[in-house]
């Protein structure tokens, strides 16, 4: 299928240059200066062009043939002992279907005998391992990345499938933990129910170090200690996924340890899948990331409104940005090879330079093939809500007696995962989100 | 506990003069050119020396007053809504006992006044990184690497707890597996039943990329892929530990995936279990490895000689190198802080002697408080027994038409970890080990 993306690459390059895109392959990764390998992962741009998962490969596109140069590194008999079979270049061939096969050694012959006007490469890193090799090797940095990232940012019908299966098996995951669940579980439990599902169906990728977090550790956003004990009455946030084929999955649900909401947890938390479900509804190309984040953002604070949690007049709440200190990160972000995938910011775009939202990671127009995160959440965050309280600006709008009981509450953040469709959009995420339904399969 | 580390270290450096120890320790690691970050570890010299399990974090030891300088980063407000709380310097101090504590961008002014003659540090990079504070300061490279390595070889009872704890659960997670463990599982699966045992007791870090192989995976030495399906009939081999406060355990065990070895698996099995239990018999202080290691040899040769898999002499199958077809990697290594520790590998071992310091060499010979794996193993390896066919001084001790059907049969290989004590050894792991305890557990 990795053939369909070199097409679209070499597509928006003018086929009358003499040019070469030169792609490296990552290679395994150790822990500071000792032998622990981090398992490998290839670097996205590379997989996204070959499908080659093996480290110490590059790629060369001649853009004037159209033609696919793959290298591949020459290893020893000693390498079959300790790392499995040799590969012939039959199979490689035959497995990845370049036009032509070399080892990594022959790379400076081959470009030497394309002999190109430019070389287009992904960073600066690349640019000068080239350089090295010739000084005189004309190398350029910045039209492949912006070429790469538009591919990358259209989902394929391959590549939907890849991430339909990773949320499917993160379906499967999120709903076992979410039945597991129960007052005095630890974190790392949780940590472990949640990991052995996705790894049982063969993913062992997870697409970021997932969080898993009891009461109060829920308000923390990053929060990956994993080592609180929840109590009895506390909410429970898992924030997790896994890769498949490459392709992440993430997902945030939040409910009580318990199974059981306080009115308290429930109003807070129907604000949050209230902003959820009208962002899902309104979803559709054309519409502006940072447009949903503002009505999500509105729609929680009227529900923080209803609890008498804050006050004051909405429209002012939001020009003040008060909804900021409760809803301190962005709605969402693109999802792909990359758990935050590349094409958030077009070119020229900057951030918005506005408290809360200066966090949102996608600043685009939704198209369809764009697959999404969509992730609203509510945070009772005290070096938030501390300062906030001292400032003549915002304290009109807080309910301090209020809000100094919830200093404990933690989080409540609901994610789910959107494709953009011609017509509107598909949800990829089936667990569980309302009270109700949360509550039947807890209990 | 840490502080009996960093008395240790101090002891072997003349404290007339005026020199510091720096060391830094680890910063949070990312993917390539992504925000995806790997769990945080810390550094292995920098977390036995303070115990401080946070990133960005430096140490200043000086060594004419035998002080302990500890640098923090500084955190904004910002920190604690992404990544928690931040720590108040008085709390880093309680919980890390240094004697003084500073944030991060003070080094250069403590080591300022401190106006060492020599800063010894542990790489390039660290001395390269305080040249760039200042040209002057006189720094040394290779006396603090020998020195902590030294340290470190011999573990101390708190480090000896943390190990025997680590083995303790890879005891159960390695016991949990054989008794889960059937035909037509997939090696990815035997990993998630692993990696839940570990995680459910909170070791989060694996001490090193697992091996679950399957059958002729099994022959593999670093075979890390584990995606294929174990056949009734076939061996299943797991080699796996985790860490525990960053100790870590290394375990291998192999055993029919149907809970029943046939004879040919039974004799091959026997051979290694043989020379692993006579290895750990002789295992006390004065013995070096290097014997143990040729003794493991000979006692497998003898087991193969048996089976009228390879033929000959005795002496002739090990001056002749034979035995290094069938058992081609070490006997074992240091275990600690890293899986392959400090301290073990066969690099010159000299004597360090230079003024200001006073150690005994890293010796090959075992001590009292060293901590070793011992893992012997019988591979069936095409890459290695194909050409040794052909071979002419190899081939006469080959049985070629037996081993020709046992390209298929994997490996296998028996590991345990083992302390030195005063009058021989504690075996740290208490898994079956024996086919008939094998069988038991199994069935």
């Amino acid at each position: 299928m990795h053939h369909l993306h070199r097409e679209k690459l070499l597509s928006l390059f003018d086929d009358n240059q003499n040019g070469l895109v030169y792609v490296q392959g990552a290679n395994v990764l150790h822990r500071y200066a000792t032998d622990y390998e981090y398992p490998f992962r290839q670097e996205s741009n590379f997989l996204y062009l070959t499908g080659v998962n093996e480290p110490e490969s590059e790629l060369l596109l001649d853009l004037k043939k159209e033609e696919y140069h793959l290298f591949v590194p020459k290893r020893d008999a000693n390498y079959a002992v300790w790392h499995g079979y040799v590969k012939s270049m039959e199979s490689y061939k035959e497995q990845y279907k370049p036009d032509h096969i070399h080892y990594a050694n022959e790379l400076l012959d081959v470009i030497r005998n394309l002999n190109p006007e430019t070389i287009y490469c992904l960073n600066d890193e690349q640019a000068e391992f080239l350089e090295d090799l010739d000084g005189d090797l004309k190398v350029e940095t910045e039209t492949l990345v912006d070429a790469i990232t538009y591919c990358r940012l259209m989902k394929t019908d391959w590549e939907l499938d890849q991430l339909r299966h990773a949320c499917k098996i993160n379906n499967e995951a999120h709903i076992s933990l979410m039945k597991a669940m129960k007052a005095g579980m630890f974190e790392y439990e949780a940590k472990a129910i949640f990991d052995a599902v996705q790894m049982k169906h063969g993913l062992l990728q997870d697409a970021y170090n997932g969080i898993f977090a009891a009461g109060k550790n829920g308000a923390i956003l990053h929060y990956v200690q994993s080592e609180s004990q929840v109590k009895d009455g506390e909410l429970f946030l898992t924030d997790a996924g896994f890769e498949f084929n490459g392709y992440a999955s993430d997902y945030t649900r939040t409910y009580p340890a318990n199974g059981k909401f306080t009115s308290l947890q429930a109003g807070v938390y129907e604000a949050v899948v209230n902003a959820l479900d009208t962002c899902i509804a309104d979803t559709k190309p054309g519409v502006e990331m940072e447009n949903l984040h503002l009505n999500a953002a509105r729609i929680m604070m009227q529900g923080l409104k209803d609890m008498d949690l804050v006050k004051g007049d909405l429209d002012e709440i939001m020009d003040k940005n008060i909804f900021a200190l409760f809803f301190p990160h962005g709605l969402g972000h693109f999802l792909g090879l990359d758990t935050h995938d590349v094409g958030g910011y077009p070119k020229g775009v900057e951030r918005i330079d506005r408290p809360g939202i200066q966090y949102l990671r996608a600043r685009r127009d939704l198209q369809p093939g764009m697959v999404i995160t969509i992730e609203p959440g509510l945070y009772f965050i005290p070096a938030l809500l501390l300062p906030a309280f001292e400032d003549a600006e915002k304290a009109p709008f807080l309910n301090k007696s209020k809000l100094e009981g919830m200093l404990d509450f933690g989080g409540i953040r609901v994610e789910d995962n959107i494709a953009i469709t011609e017509d509107g959009y598909e949800n990829f995420t089936d667990v569980p989100k309302s009270v109700a339904d949360i509550e039947k399969a807890m209990n």
